[in-house]
């Protein structure tokens, strides 16, 4: 992203002719901020500063900073949560394996496609204690709990009598998260990578290997268009 | 952990006869104040006010807020680091398998014990983003480096072929570290959970689960007593 100073000390992210509308600058200024410097240590003004507007613009769009990263928060974990029953009903049609990777693939997409990856402030303090992000935790456990019951599905029943359903679900979305740490190291989540996290997955159940292949055939035409699956702003 | 109050507005973590030393008294308010509050949002006022010394005093034992920081996270990865060419070097008398599960072990303790799970505080942007804090991220590589070679001579030859070393255990060196999600979540790592997660760690390298409880035979054993892998202060 490069940034083009239209006045001294007022640096624009985009040339103002081919600009994001300015609720999407916010956020995307925010989550360079948020990720680079912690939320905590950001203050609206060098939100507001970094796009180019005035404070009192910024209080246009939203009320609070919390509103702000609240917003990012759920553009990281939202697009894979509205395709879980979706997900789900393909365990009819192909099989649980099948189902298990898709639902991983779709996930690595959605974070490696966050802007900012921001799928990295999940786990942060200021999340994890402040309650102005109850309704992002809530979407982020329903996507725990389909983790633990797709993957209990498709478990071997060694795997599935070890390991209990909310634990297996956090274990495998830990896994998968592990995208955003790849991102930040500047590893490309290219197919070789989104295929290595999720079939990682399938193993994690015991699934062998020749029924992975089985399974990432199935799944891979099915992620689908990435841009159907981008957060309504 | 109780609070005496011995005067009005100076709370003591502990009575001040069985106090632990006051550098480790701050070094466990600033661990619970970081974790649940963020870095950032943290200063050294807060953690001198709630040891109960002047803030002055700690300055004695840290020059920097950094300071502090950087020793707690090295907390959280030394003990570990410190094992590595010892379970190596049992590759040769038992087998690959069983050094990637005792690492795996070795590990989820080292991040079950650290205060206040400050585990979690390693990939915070305050960490990645500060060169304060480079001696941690390069112990943390040394880790990952350890985590990639030992599970790419444990994995079946498919998971060797299809995985990168560096990628394989970055991925596993993210999936132990659920340890401390789900130590914030209250479930208690006992021997089971721990189980539960080396066993996760051979199942992703593709390995068997006959194979795996072999591993896990042969591993647990050596992951000894817990009080000689304790950080020096």
């Amino acid at each position: 992203m490069s940034i083009r100073r239209t006045h001294p000390g007022r640096p624009r992210l985009v040339p103002s002719s081919t600009a994001a509308p300015p609720r999407e600058q916010v956020l995307h200024a925010a989550a360079q901020l948020f990720v680079t410097k912690g939320f905590a240590a950001t203050s609206t003004r060098e939100i507001a500063d970094r796009v180019g507007i005035r404070q009192a613009s910024l209080y246009y769009h939203f009320t609070s900073k919390d509103e702000i990263l609240a917003e990012l928060l759920e553009r990281s974990v939202r697009p894979t949560v509205d395709r879980i029953d979706q997900i789900e009903q393909l365990t009819a049609s192909t099989s649980p394996e099948a189902a298990l990777y898709l639902l991983a693939l779709v996930d690595i997409h959605t974070l490696a496609e966050a802007p900012d990856n921001i799928g990295m402030l999940a786990t942060h303090p200021d999340v994890t204690s402040s309650d102005a992000f109850d309704a992002f935790r809530s979407v982020r456990a329903e996507l725990a709990e389909a983790y633990g019951r797709m993957a209990t599905r498709a478990a071997t029943p060694g795997v599935a009598a070890a390991a209990e359903q909310g634990h297996l679900g956090e274990m495998l979305m830990h896994l998968v998260e592990v995208t955003t740490r790849l991102r930040s190291s500047g590893v490309p989540i290219d197919d070789a990578t989104a295929g290595l996290i999720a079939s990682t997955c399938l193993r994690a159940c015991g699934i062998p290997d020749s029924r992975i292949a089985a399974a990432a055939s199935a799944a891979t035409p099915l992620v689908g268009d990435r841009h159907s699956r981008t957060a309504s702003p």
